[in-house]
């Protein structure tokens, strides 16, 4: 997507170690209006996997995934990372090692919110190695839902997220698909 | 406003001690669309503050904040609770005693995107002690902006934070102002 991958070259800062910047329209900060021409963007791409909800990781997931759900109709959960006493106590949890955090977080759901033959469509901020998003495909198979696409802003190639993904057989998306980054350039792969 | 009170009546619970359980459609499961009336309900009542920048602490402010800031067209700032390694090394830091997690939590911002002479609008989904809020003013303060609102969906009046509040001379909007809890019955101001 033209209008993203413009942002990212304008303000995106590439920190090394993989990790890129975006904490000025993304996660720290957010334009709301460059989201909801994301989250139109993703709806556009998946209105015809069938999606009867958006699933998500907090906190930069939410979002995204939230434009994305706006556009589809659809309602979005976000797993949460702790669990907040308004939760049952028998939930679905699952651990994924964070990259940018260098530790392994909890992603927890509330069977309340996830129900066996939900068709979900999981939404995140960036791909990258793949490990958050595999953590919520572990959660919806728990509920018994079927995962029907995957689709984020940012996918990072060179960090094996999409062939991660790959043996789920979904369409997996990404609005802007970083091929290298290298001191203040970074490329795109078309 | 109809719409949020009507569904807290069908959906909320209360399950005690003054926690009000609307995981449903709010702070777990997210209704996008109800979220996106509420923005909109916000942006109306504060449209002649002159805001710049709308300000809100992560996880459960962000969706509320997002869809005000989309419908008042400005930059929407989520104070996170961790310290992520994209945020410089100086940073407005303050602490808030949080009531639902029965512990003191971190609120930071980075200087990048809180800057003197920025006219901060505080949004978040509970107006319940303030405690939370008030954390935000101070790091509003500490950057030099002003704070020119503060809108929430949900107050419980009954914990007093639009006094603790009222100190700031700020206008003060809640969408469905909540008197009292008992049992399964919810009471209104209105």
């Amino acid at each position: 997507m033209k209008e993203l991958k413009e942002r990212i070259l304008r303000e995106g800062k590439n920190l090394g170690n993989g990790i890129l910047k975006v904490d000025g329209f993304i996660n720290h900060q957010v334009d709301p209006t460059l989201m909801d021409a994301c989250g139109r963007e993703l709806a556009r791409r998946f209105k015809d996997v069938g999606a009867t909800k958006v699933l998500t990781a907090e906190i930069s997931g939410i979002a995204p995934a939230l434009m994305t759900a706006m556009h589809l109709g659809l309602p979005v959960v976000y797993a949460r990372k702790h669990k907040p006493i308004t939760m049952p106590d028998q939930v679905y949890l699952t651990l994924a090692p964070s990259h940018t955090k260098g530790r392994t977080v909890e992603l927890i759901i509330s069977p309340e919110y996830l129900a066996g033959g939900e068709r979900v469509l999981i939404i995140d901020d960036f791909l990258a190695s793949g490990a958050t998003i595999l953590g919520l495909v572990r959660l919806a198979e728990a509920a018994g839902a079927v995962v029907v696409g995957i689709g984020t802003l940012i996918e990072k190639a060179f960090e094996g997220g999409r062939e991660a993904l790959k043996p789920l057989g979904v369409p997996v998306e990404s609005l802007a698909c970083i091929t290298r980054m290298e001191g203040n350039e970074i490329l795109f792969a078309d």
